[in-house]
Parts: C-alpha cells; structure tokens; sequence
C-alpha cells in the first residue's frame, strides 16, 4: 500500500513540496501518494485541511506523513492536530536560527512583496533564452551569459529556460547541424562568441530514445546517424577546445548546477 | 554587516536553498551573503567546503550559518567541523521518518537514476509551451491542458513555462490584441477551448511600468493605452464567463499555483 504524505504551507507548498522529495527519495522502496494543499492561511483553511488528512488516515488505516512550512503557529497547531505525522519545518528551525541572528522573526507568509528587479531579471532572462532558442538568432549572443551548443535534442532548450527561470542567467542555444558536424567545424557566429560556448553530450541509445519519441523509425533517430552525430561534435568540442558534459543520467537541474560549477558562471538571481 | 550562509548539499543544492530561503525570508530586516555549494559528496570535497566556511568566518568575524542536505553521514560530520552554525537537515528528519516509515533510508544521494517517463512530460510540456506561445499556432489546443488569456506583458510567457517546468502541465498562451479588445469578444479560435481558458489581469500601473522597460514612452507603454486594454480585457473575461486572477504582486511560482488551486489541473509530474 501507498504511504499517504501531505505537503502543506501557507503559500505556494513548494517549499515543503522540493524538501518532502529529497526526504522521500531517501525511502526508494517505498511509494507514496502525494497530496499538496498550498495557502493554508487562515484557521478555516487549516480545519479544511485537517478535515483532508483524517479522511485519508481513515481510508488508509495509517496516518499521513505530514511536511509543513506554515509560519503562523495558530494555523500550525490546528494542522497538529490532524491524525498524521507532522515533520513540522518552521517549528524545527526557525527558533534556533533566531537564537542565532539575535532577531525576531517576521512572521509574515512567503515574501509579500515581489522583488522587482529579481522578477525584471528573471522574466527578461527567460524572454531571451526563447528568442535565442535553437540557434534562431544569433545577433543578440553579444549579452549571452552561456551559449549552449549540442545535437539536436540533447537537452539545450529545457537547460537554457531552466537557468533563466532558476537563477536569472541568459542562456542562448544553438544546435549543431548536419552541415556543421560534416565540416567538423564551428559555425561562424559560434566562432566569435567561443568564451561562451558549452557543449551538451549524450549517449547514443538515450538519443535515439528520445528522438524515436519525437519521429519514429526516421532517418534523424537511427543508430547510425546519432552515432555519427555524436562521434562528429565530441570530435569539434576537443578540437576547439569547447568544455562539455555528458547529461545522459541527469535531470534538467542538474545540467543547469553542473554547468555553473564547472564554468564559474554567476547567477543574477538568488 | 551582512551575515553570510552556506547552502551546501551533495546533489544540485536546489533543495538547501529553497528551503533556507523560505527559513531566511523569516528574517526579513537582516541581509545574508549566500554561497551555494553543490556536489559536495566526498570527504576531499567536503574538507575544502569547510576551508571556505572557515575563511568566511575568519573575515566576517562571526560564524556563517550552514543548511545543509548531505545525504551521507561521514561528509556531514566533515562540515559540522567548519566554524559555523549548521542546520543540518537530513540530520533532523530521516531518523524520525525512518521511524515512522519502519524502512531503512537508502543514503542515496539525490535521485540518481532519472526518471525516464517524468523527464520525459515534462521536456514535451516545456517544447509545448514554446511551441504555443504568444498565439504562435492555435491547431494544438486540442491537446493543451490550458490556455492563458491576457493583455502583452501581464506574465503570460514565464507562468506557462513555469507549469511546465514544474509540473508537466501543456500550457499554451495568447495574447489578447487590440481588435479582439475594441471588438469585445474572444477570437473564433479560442471560443472553441473556452472551458480551458483562464485570464492573466494587471494592475495598470505594474503594466505601464513593465511595457516602458521593453519600449520607453511608446503608445504601446502609455497609461492610456495601458488603462484601455485592461478595461477591455476585463470586460471580456466577465462577459464570457473566464475566470480570472489579478497577478500584480505575484512571483511566478504564485501565479501558477494559484491558477492550479483555482482550475483544479491536474500536475502531470509530482
């Protein structure tokens, strides 16, 4: 039987959704049913919720695994009260880390003011990485933070949002075509911006996976010719001295973290 | 003086920081320094993280704070060594879960092996969400799981990203034109997904303020103009019946929890 976990705050339950996983992922026999209720801010939400978990915990005959990051200690201990097992957040660190600050807690939900530059930053490095996905232009590679290059579906659009959306980078991508890996050469425009270039691998049975996913049996997802495409841009990366990584085991945040470490490069968010 | 924090984590620190920051927001009078290390996952490695800690505490004069997700317990004892004032997560809860659970924890760290069927909806959603973004096509509405409505600039682009991203949700996004505002109706193509329809709405001033950063004193940016749209676009959504949200102060993380827990989608990824 599923093990029933509640992710619960009072605001977007991200928070308690991103820490639930890693916490979770160290039960990996286990399977877990997964239940989010965000913005439980006031105590008639809270009762709702408590009303939610002792229904299941009745249905399951075993009490959820509670992870809370609600700051209001009211709405807390309605939620306490529920027939589950509460990993509470907020309770478990804040007290110590105010010891430690010398300072009071605000005790305000989330942060209610948006910070408007992060935003401006974030949304306007999101913009960028789609309108330079895919090698569409190249005249704005002046204000790229990172260019990445690589093989068709080896992963450079999802990295390039997902470092704009995380971190504020501007992140162009610009995939390596046929004409270019015959050449064994770097196209011109990348030529000029080599400082930025990073180039994406892959292993060939995962991109034949994928590119079977998108056109099946064609000529563009047969063994020989991810082959031939990976052999030819491993070859122009050590050519030309371009950084690489194999992201065949990883998932998009991972590339992303991989790539700050290994080229130093800054967030403009945090 | 800024108090400095170490997010230090095996895998990508993603979780560390998310979490610190929600911990950290709680003390919203102070400023931290913030340094990320990920893939600390070896004792060498963890001996330099503690190299660095203590030299920030040497300069600073007072001790770094450290949240930490390492999964192993020997590169944890390492950085409990460092000069600093550690809130070591993992350390906290898996004893109490393993006790709830009655399974051992893997030590495991991150998820190594990726998950082929969620990486996979969730890179389709993210070239979904290219593909269907600002009107660009309107014949894969079938197979959209929403479609945000909104004046340009009110966040349309970055939410259906984010549900994406996060959540594997198909969002497609277009953009409301003059002619569909001064005719007061929904373009043809629309009406047929009406049910799947949900409205992007702006105060004007946060509009006017982010159309004069992309176009300085345009038409396109003026409060008149500004005004004008948003009258008329919520004018629409009342009259044919789109629910809306006023997404002025929102993050993006906000935004697209807000219209989960409003529409009731269903995250196609947990």
């Amino acid at each position: 039987m599923n093990r029933s976990v509640f992710f619960i705050s009072d605001g977007t339950g991200i928070t308690a959704e991103t820490l639930g996983h890693s916490l979770l992922a160290q039960f990996g026999s286990l399977k877990f049913d997964q239940f989010t209720l965000p913005y439980i801010d006031s105590p008639e939400r809270a009762h709702d919720a408590v009303r939610k978990i002792n229904a299941v915990a009745a249905e399951d005959g075993v009490k959820p695994i509670i992870i809370d990051t609600i700051v209001d200690k009211n709405v807390r201990k309605i939620i306490a009260n529920a027939n589950g097992c509460m990993f509470d957040v907020f309770e478990t660190f804040v007290g110590k880390l105010e010891e430690e600050l010398g300072v009071k807690p605000n005790n305000t939900v989330g942060k209610h003011t948006v910070d408007t530059l992060a935003y401006k930053t974030r949304i306007d490095a999101v913009h960028f990485a789609l309108d330079n996905d895919d090698g569409a232009r190249t005249r704005q590679y002046d204000s790229a933070d990172i260019i990445l290059i690589g093989v068709s579906r080896s992963g450079k659009t999802p990295t390039c949002i997902y470092l704009a959306m995380q971190f504020g980078i501007r992140a162009a991508n610009y995939p390596l075509t046929e004409d270019d890996l015959d050449g064994e050469h770097l196209p011109k425009s990348l030529k000029e911006h080599k400082s930025k270039l990073f180039g994406l691998m892959i292993d060939v049975d995962r991109l034949i996976a994928i590119r079977n996913e998108r056109k099946a049996n064609s000529r563009y997802a047969s063994p020989q010719q991810c082959q031939q495409e990976i052999r030819a841009i491993e070859g122009i990366y050590i050519k030309e001295g371009v950084p690489f990584l194999n992201i065949s085991e990883m998932s998009v945040e991972e590339i992303a973290t991989r790539i700050i470490q290994e080229t130093g490069l800054k967030r403009r968010i945090n």
